[in-house]
This record gives C-alpha cells, sequence and structure tokens, in this order.
C-alpha cells in the first residue's frame, strides 16, 4: 500500500509562471494567496495556464467501534441517516456543492447498516463499522489495505472521467477520536492537545472522551509505529480511504482540496507514507476543532479559510473552492500591462 | 449630506431565525461565521429566507491633487488606464465579478481624464481630480455634497433595478493617503500607524509619504473635526462617492460588503455620520495594506476573508460574494434534523 507514485512538483515552468502573475494588472504580489495559489494549480498541471475541472467531493462514511464506548454526544445511527442526507441533498455539502457546481460522491466505506442500493450510493462497504480499539485495533491489516485499494481505485476512476480536482468529506460519529489518535502518534504530540469537543461535547462529556482514548493509547498503542500499523489500529475505514483517494490523487497529479480535522488526520498518514503528496494540496479551511491548527502546523499548512467552521463533510473544501477557481481565473484571464495598455511602476 | 434615515436592524426575528439555523442537520454552530451572517442577513431582510438579487460592485474612480507629490510609485495615468482596463474586463475586478455573476458598474467620480462617452461608463464626475491637500482642501463643501449625493442617486438606481447587495470599489492613484488621513483623524490614531506601502512603496518612498502626509495634517487638518469636513479636506471624490453610495444602501436596507482599506476609510466617515450603518456591512476580507487591520479592529469588525489581498477595485468583496451566498444557501437550503429523519444530539 505505499506503492503510489507520488512525484515531487516539476518547477521549471515556476519563472514563466511567476512572470505571467507579475505582469498582470496590479501591484506586485497583491492578490496575495490566490497568487500563490495559481503557481501551485500551475506546476501542478505543469502549464501557464491551467484548467479545474469536474471538481469532485467524495464523502466517505463509516462507523467507528469506540462511539459504543461513548466518545460523541451523538449516536452512531447519525452516521447512516446521515448518509440518506446526503443522498436526498439535504447536508450542508449537498448545499455547498450545488452552490459551486461541484459533484457529490457518497460512499459506504463501513457504516453499520445495511443500505438498500441506490444508484447514487458507492458501496465500498469493509465491514459494518470498524471494531472499538479500546480492546484491539480498529481494523485487520487486510481490512485496512482494502479499504486503501478501493478508495484508490474509484479516484482513478473519477480522474478517468475527467476530474482533476478533488475534495474528501467524511461522516462517522466518533471519528474525531480516530483523528486525534493518529495526530498524537505521528506528529508526537500529548493526546491531550489532540483531543476536542467533536459536535459538541459538554466539559463532562470531553473528559471522559479524554479518558477514554488515553486508555486505548495505553492498551492498544502498536508497538510498530509505522504510518499504516498506526491507521489500522486507530483509524476508521472512512480515514483509510481518504488516505488511499488522497494518495491515487497525487499520484494522478490533481489537485487535492483538503479542509478540516479527520480529513487532515488522513493527510498526515498519507504524508507520512509519501511526503511529496503535500505538493498537490490545497489546504482549504482551518477548523474550529481543537488540534486542527496544530495539525496544520506541523504540515506547514497555510489554509485559504478560517470560518470557525467544524462540520465535517468536506464543507470547508465546497465553501473555499471558489476562491481556487479565482485564483486560476485571474491567471488565465486578467490583462497584462502591455496588453491593457496601463503604465508600470516606475 | 446628513440626511439618510438609516435605522438599526430590526431584531423581532432573531429568535425564529436563531432557531431555524440551530436545527439544521449539523452540530450546534458548527458552521461558524456562516451563522452568524445567516442570521444577520435575515435580520436585515426581516425575513427567514432571505435572498441575494442582483449582486453589484459599483468601482469609483478619481484623481487625487495629493499623487503630484509623489506618494505612489504608480503615474496618476494609471487612474485613467485601469478605468478602460475596466471597461474592457480585464481587470481584476472583472475576472472575479465575472465569476460571481457580480454586475460592475464604473464610475467616473471624478478623473483627470476626459472620457470618450462610453456605454458602460457611468459619468458621475465632479471635477477632473481633487486639490492637492498638501495646500488647500481636497475638496470644497459643494463638491463633496456633489459626490455624495450622485452616489446616493446611483444607488438609489440600482435597487430599484432590484439589487439588494453592494460592493464597492475604487480605483485612484494615491487613495490609501487619502484613507489613511481620514483613518488617523477620525480613530484618533497616530497618521504614522494609518500609513502603509499603499501599491508598493519601497522604505525611501514610505518615508517621503509619511512625511508629505504628516506635513499635510500639521498645515490642513480642520478645525472643525466633523467627518464631512474631515472627508472634504482629506478625501477624494471616489471615497465621498463610496461614503454616499454606503448610506443610502443602508438607507435601502441592502446588505453591504465592504472590503479594502479605502473603503472601510470611507465607511469610517459614514459610520460617524450614522452608527447605524454598520448593522448592514458584511466585512469581506482584510486587507495587507497597513491600517487596515486596525481600522477593522476600530468598527469591531471580523472580515471574513484573510487573503492576502491589498489589490482594491472592490475585489476583496468579490472574492468573498460566493461565502455570503454560502450563508443564504444553507440557511434556506439545508434539512432540518426532522425533514431528514436524523437523530439529534442526546
Amino acid at each position: 500500500m505505499t506503492g503510489f507514485n507520488i512525484t515531487p512538483l516539476n518547477s521549471s515552468l515556476e519563472p514563466a509562471l511567476t512572470e505571467k502573475i507579475n505582469l498582470k494588472t496590479k501591484p506586485l504580489g497583491a492578490l496575495g494567496k490566490l497568487e500563490k495559489l495559481a503557481l501551485q494549480i500551475g506546476k501542478i498541471q505543469n502549464t501557464l495556464s491551467p484548467v479545474l475541472t469536474k471538481p469532485t467531493i467524495v464523502v466517505f462514511a463509516g462507523d467507528h467501534g469506540i462511539a459504543r464506548e461513548g466518545v460523541s454526544p451523538f449516536p452512531q445511527e447519525v452516521t447512516w441517516q446521515m448518509v440518506y442526507n446526503f443522498l436526498q441533498g439535504g447536508a450542508g455539502i449537498n448545499v455547498f456543492a450545488r452552490q459551486h457546481q461541484i459533484v457529490i460522491k457518497v460512499v459506504d466505506a463501513g457504516v453499520n447498516y445495511t443500505f438498500a442500493p441506490h444508484p447514487d450510493l458507492i458501496d465500498l462497504k469493509v465491514a459494518p463499522g470498524t471494531q472499538s480499539y479500546l480492546h484491539s485495533p480498529a481494523m485487520s491489516a487486510a481490512e485496512c489495505d482494502t479499504a486503501i485499494s478501493r478508495a484508490a481505485v474509484l479516484v482513478e476512476q473519477l480522474h478517468k472521467e475527467g476530474c482533476n480536482v478533488i475534495g474528501f468529506g467524511e461522516m462517522g460519529i466518533g471519528n474525531t477520536s480516530s483523528a486525534a489518535m493518529l495526530m498524537s502518534l505521528l506528529c508526537n504530540l500529548p493526546l491531550e492537545q489532540c483531543i476536542g469537543r467533536g459536535t459538541g461535547l459538554d466539559d463532562k462529556g470531553l473528559e471522559k472522551k479524554k479518558a477514554i482514548l488515553s486508555e486505548a493509547m495505553r492498551t492498544q498503542a502498536p508497538a510498530d509505529k509505522s504510518p499504516l500499523e498506526i491507521l489500522r489500529t486507530f483509524g476508521g475505514f472512512e480515514v483509510a480511504m481518504i488516505c488511499g483517494a488522497m494518495l491515487k490523487a497525487a499520484e494522478l497529479k490533481m489537485v487535492l482540496l483538503v479542509d478540516g480535522f479527520i480529513t487532515t488526520a488522513a493527510l498526515l498518514v498519507a504524508s507520512a507514507l509519501h511526503p511529496a503528496i503535500l505538493d498537490y494540496c490545497v489546504f482549504a479551511h482551518q477548523s474550529n476543532e481543537q488540534g486542527h491548527q496544530q495539525l496544520l502546523a506541523y504540515l506547514k499548512a497555510d489554509p485559504l479559510l478560517h470560518l470557525g467552521m467544524r462540520l465535517g463533510e468536506g464543507t470547508g473544501a465546497a465553501v473555499a473552492y471558489p476562491v481556487v477557481q479565482s485564483a486560476v481565473a485571474f491567471l488565465n484571464e486578467m490583462a497584462s500591462f502591455a496588453s491593457a495598455g496601463v503604465s508600470n511602476k516606475d
């Protein structure tokens, strides 16, 4: 599963891209982060005139054995109920995706529910939820591999259909717990700093979550600290699938939109396996979930938006997408000083 | 010119709006600033189902006598050249407005150039540029009044045509100097803190700008510290027009998109005249221009975006507009726990 061929960005066009950006009718650097983004996307696509095609957000849903221990204020059934909400178009991610003509794909990565077949539900279910990692690893190595592979195949299919920019959503009651465990182990940070209120734990609930996760860390942390071993022990099926989807997307030189706490934790695993993946990542939004800011800092990420959101589902990627489009649009459409007949700086 | 009738927001719908927001299928507060925005726009329009119609950005261009003293690295002719760039669709604001189907109106507020008639150029010219306030007030009281009134009439027209959300762009070589003078006097802050590099002054240029503006402040600051007297002394025609446009827009209960340093300085004058105007303002973007952060703090404004832009033209408002649309979209389109059959928090 480390068999992805991810190459660092080719920088041969950087001088020409920089010149193109600098000669637009604006003071030097006056478009701030949009200029950095235009440069990055130009390099990813290795062209002076990048285009974004068939933007897609894949929402992976999975259930977590740990949810049964009481780490979330919402019951586990909310995972499958929200899958129906996605399929009916009523969730936040549906609203923002419709707004920006982003295609949504909903994937059953491992929900603890038997869905009736539905034309818009992609069934990649590995198992009906992970094991509770209070007692055993969340997944077997084979299950973790399966999750990564199935997601990679899906991304390859989307790429074949013309998608070159992709975001990753998730739904899974209990998955901020998984993300906190991965973050603590892979960033080598105290677990306490990585645990937040998730969907809205009160103080008592937060203390309970910390106690449960500390106990899991004490008893289940693998001796083998490899990224995949950590992922299978404390991850979720949707987290492993996001990891696999990201790795394949970077291999295919797509633009990756990375938003919230769980998605960034999946990237943390992916980047531990293949550091060059970070070249392909646009960090969309900094979540209000405790830990996300530090996780982004660990990855040296500078997110586009800080809207105080913490909904998951890929909503941060969707809301940020027009900003990404703006970067490409100014690079392609703005006049230069010469073409517009505007005097440049003395 | 203080004859605008701006009423504070009616809060009678606030409980119902808050309930509508809280019952959406998401953890409480999980859409962060989008929730605050949805509440504000619902109150502005006094409805549980707000709509944004005919979004428009009016770009006001004007020349500044002070530009002849050497406060900008760009020559004054760039003002009229950029007006042509706006009319030809090649400027940054054109690109972002096209992206979001925002109508652009280009106004000659007082450019030092005689334009041939053009179907898309609105001629509200007060005079071919202001006087240099190193030597005398920039405008007469009558000129300042004219600028405010003409812009107010334009906004009334746009509103009649169906626009209920409006942004304000500006173009005018030398106008960060005006904004710094207004900010210093109206916020009672040292001029030094209000002066920045504008379109890209180097250290030497910045020192010169500071020396010129300090001298202007020493010799021309009006004894009468009323907002309008300060505006006519150190403002520009485009700044006065933005002020008038904003006042009329708030009177008409439109949503005001406020972005950069110059636009916010115009709002500073408007809010000194009518503090209730702030209820109608959505702060779109924090500019990288020195002073803007402090100016926003003075107005207790919490901008949506921090993209490090400093281009003017209304580009911050344009790039932020989809986020404003997202706030309205989730309020209108997202399912509730009940409608989606999703279990709420225990």
